[in-house]
């Protein structure tokens, strides 16, 4: 056993005890109350391997449950930012970018490359792993706020035409989940849980 | 798109959220607030990927990977059991298997099929990626108990021999890991946050 690369690997995986601390702006569905960043990435990397062999075409399941298990960790410094928070947004990627040097850097060189990299494929979504990744974590958000008769949404005035932007990820990795989400806003916009517009 | 096998996989994916609201024995390192079964899943997951390449050979780190994101999902009917309840452990499996019939039969029938065998596979503990997947199962609680003095050890009067015994599967799945786990349930015992006997 190498003690220092096990020393650092612990070392790492103690500090993901933070991100069950990060409150996102979600609430779940069975007592309102808002989400948790760790419990938010098992949902969605679980919901990667339900969907993923139907609408993921020529994806690998397996890297995408790691990017979906991974893609948050860097909130442990940086926070959650409100997906329609402008102003929070104008320094997200300089915060997080900061955050992953410090917190991958916690691991054995190695293992530290190799976590960032595949982090960053997801944070640029341009391969199609990456995009239906980013998928994920656009659909689930629309399924809480759909099944909480809007609250997120409610609570900070968010529009129709916002979500739609945001949605569109949704698009580029499957059409027919694009078709399912565009629905499911039209939905929320018609019983009063979204603001048209 | 196939509307019914698409309701289906929704309708499995929302019943998860359910697990956020159960509380396991653990408390979590930065507040000491009780853990829930989702976001020990999720880390529980990573950890697998950490120490995978380095204490798992031969091991399919996606299969142990998928096993740890499911491996508590029946806690939503059948609740936590604490690993050092007897009484608890009396009617677990049946609970257990009437909970997996249930929610992994929310699934379209084929994925219903292979995800509650998988789930089975990790349960019974026999296969390499089980017993890796089990070990990680209990290397999680021991740190969360000894990086928290033995908060839960201390509540509910554990002491070394069950610990000792309970900590076993993972010297089954890694003599590495079985070396660093016997040392810190030692270190607690002299510490004070574990009863000696």
């Amino acid at each position: 056993m190498n003690n220092e690369r096990f020393n650092h690997q612990i070392t790492f995986l103690l500090e993901l005890d933070k991100l069950k601390e990060i409150k996102r702006q979600s609430r779940i569905i069975p007592s309102l109350r808002r989400e948790n960043s760790a419990e938010h990435s098992w949902h969605i990397a679980l919901m990667a391997l339900v969907l993923g062999r139907d609408y993921g075409k020529d994806v690998d399941l397996a890297r995408v449950v790691t990017m979906l298990l991974l893609h948050d960790i860097v909130e442990i410094d940086a926070g959650d930012t409100y997906a329609y928070d402008q102003e929070g947004y104008q320094d997200k990627e300089h915060r997080e970018q900061e955050a992953a040097a410090r917190i991958f850097g916690l691991l054995p060189p190695d293992q530290a490359e190799t976590l960032r990299i595949t982090w960053e494929e997801f944070e640029r979504g341009e391969s199609g792993d990456a995009r239906f990744a980013q998928s994920m974590d656009r659909l689930m958000p629309l399924l809480h706020n759909y099944h909480t008769k809007g609250a997120t949404w409610k609570s900070h005035g968010t529009r129709k035409s916002q979500v739609q932007k945001r949605m569109a990820r949704i698009r580029d990795a499957s059409p027919g989940l694009w078709e399912f989400a565009e629905n499911l806003i039209d939905t929320a916009v018609s019983r009063g849980f979204l603001a048209d517009g």
